[in-house]
């Protein structure tokens, strides 16, 4: 598939941050600086701004705060055409700080939030505008949403400056026939605007999600390498460069960085399509649950677990 | 999904054994037969039948062969609706017997083949319907071969009794679009026949171009128990039960011969979508390098193997 307009955006350091608390070394995250740049990805999201009212220090890592001089110790040195990243949750802005982007290492700024939060975000997106950042929406859940909720909610997006809003299958629950009804309702509700799709992994279907997001006219694309992220873990990057035929992209980088640090990472961390998150994917549900079962000694006894979520239901 | 007409076929022992030489004991192959049976799974295929002049005693075990003595053995005693399908490769028929299917626990026999051995399955299939059994004709890696050939082939197969002919992705290369083009053709030069198909996960994808397939009016599905398969395994059974709405299906039985068995065996046995199947499966080339390079010291070694097999294609 080759589409001029295709970006790629890696979430590795963002959404593998919230399986270690966002405590990622430094060699570690320029590794993959340094090899997202050699690949030609577009994109790299480097964690949170998050508030450390909310958040306090010393829970967390340095990539769940962003700060710009983290980023810039991060940076400094290396080659890269890549457009950096961070995340801010709308419903938990308090006390942080955004330079304006021409002071800051940060390109874009992507809102997550929930339909009821739209209120939010957008007074976000205007913040972040009126200091120069690129910025994206990402309505979260929606699988587990009414659609009068998300059209209304789109609807409102649509009038703000915000460039790109994305299709999130936060809950791994979407094929292929909902990934498609999802970006026809996100193209016809927005119009001018960019679409994005970021998928998870549940039911081994965050690539061919991913790739039904890019059939139907999705420009923004997340990946992250050896697809690490909460839970089932992301569309891996690397499935993603395969698949996607623009020559400037490459695979070596990714592969090399795959094999020295990944590979290593997820003997010490876990992600990926086991079986809770399948189950929790089937049945459309957050994999709260599921992360929590497999920290017991019970992380292998699907049947209880299946029949405790199907019961829940009731 | 719902659509009463989608029959499932359950390849663990038959797939899976090409990953330990058909030495699966009788007691999961038992195991396997009582879950798929409580389950609803339609067909169960439980190896092959192979010649003992090509493929000699002592180098494989009993699921090599299934001898109707053997499989009577395990499913005495067992109540069960399951169909039982043998696999036979067209290219290695030498002195193997077939028993009429009334003296047989054997109901289906698959007829694996290569578009250039389409005559030899022919043949097979004749022998098989004059004896009583369904078949089905699965020519394997038609995402290397050309298009005029497979066209031959299926105009040829469309003349013959058999019920089913499988869209077979051997190499784990196709996507949607892909799937949706093979399983188009197929209808166009098979009418009146049903239309299986059988995907490697070489790319995550078997499960989605399984979905694929249905969307497009495939009707018998193959899956396997945690998509034990050769290589990077098949679409796996509890995702595509997970998918299929049927009352009739149960996950629950499923679940528990996954824990119990193939949990503990995934410790003793590799099988999955690690990279360098991604990478054949990006190259669409047969998976044997990449199960090679897994049985030594390179085996995470990836960027040198991605170069090797590019290399390959010059």
């Amino acid at each position: 598939m080759f589409r001029e307009d295709i970006k790629v955006m890696d979430c590795t350091i963002r959404d593998g941050g919230l399986i270690n608390d966002h405590y990622f070394t430094d060699e570690f995250v320029k590794a993959v600086y340094r090899a997202v740049s050699a690949a030609g990805i577009d994109y790299m999201e480097v964690g949170y701004r998050s508030s450390r009212k909310y958040a306090p220090p010393g829970d967390f890592g340095a990539w769940k705060y962003c700060d710009d001089d983290k980023i810039r110790e991060i940076i400094d040195g290396i080659e890269s055409n890549v457009k950096l990243s961070i995340m801010v949750d709308a419903h938990r802005v308090a006390e942080q700080h955004f330079a304006p982007a021409d002071e800051s290492p940060i390109d874009m700024i992507r809102i997550a939030t929930y339909a009821k939060d739209i209120d939010k975000a957008i007074a976000l997106v205007n913040r972040c505008h009126d200091l120069g950042y690129e910025t994206t929406v990402n309505i979260m859940a929606i699988s587990a949403e009414n659609e009068y909720d998300i059209v209304e909610a789109l609807d409102q997006v649509a009038k703000t400056p915000t460039g790109t809003v994305y299709v999130v299958d936060s809950y791994g629950y979407f094929f292929s026939e909902q990934i498609h009804h999802m970006v026809k309702l996100y193209k016809e509700h927005l119009p001018g605007k960019r679409i994005g799709i970021h998928c998870h992994n549940n039911q081994q279907l965050a690539f061919a999600n991913t790739i039904e997001g890019i059939r139907h006219d999705c420009n923004l694309v997340d990946g992250s390498l050896y697809g690490i992220g909460r839970g089932a873990g992301n569309c891996p990057l690397e499935l993603l460069v395969g698949f996607l035929k623009n020559p400037k992209f490459s695979l070596e980088p990714i592969l090399k960085v795959i094999q020295e640090y990944m590979i290593p990472m997820r003997e010490e961390l876990e992600w990926g399509a086991m079986i809770p998150y399948v189950i929790t994917g089937i049945l459309n549900r957050h994999p709260r649950s599921a992360i929590a079962v497999r920290k017991t000694d019970k992380k292998d006894k699907y049947v209880e677990f299946f029949e405790e979520m199907r019961d829940m239901q009731d």
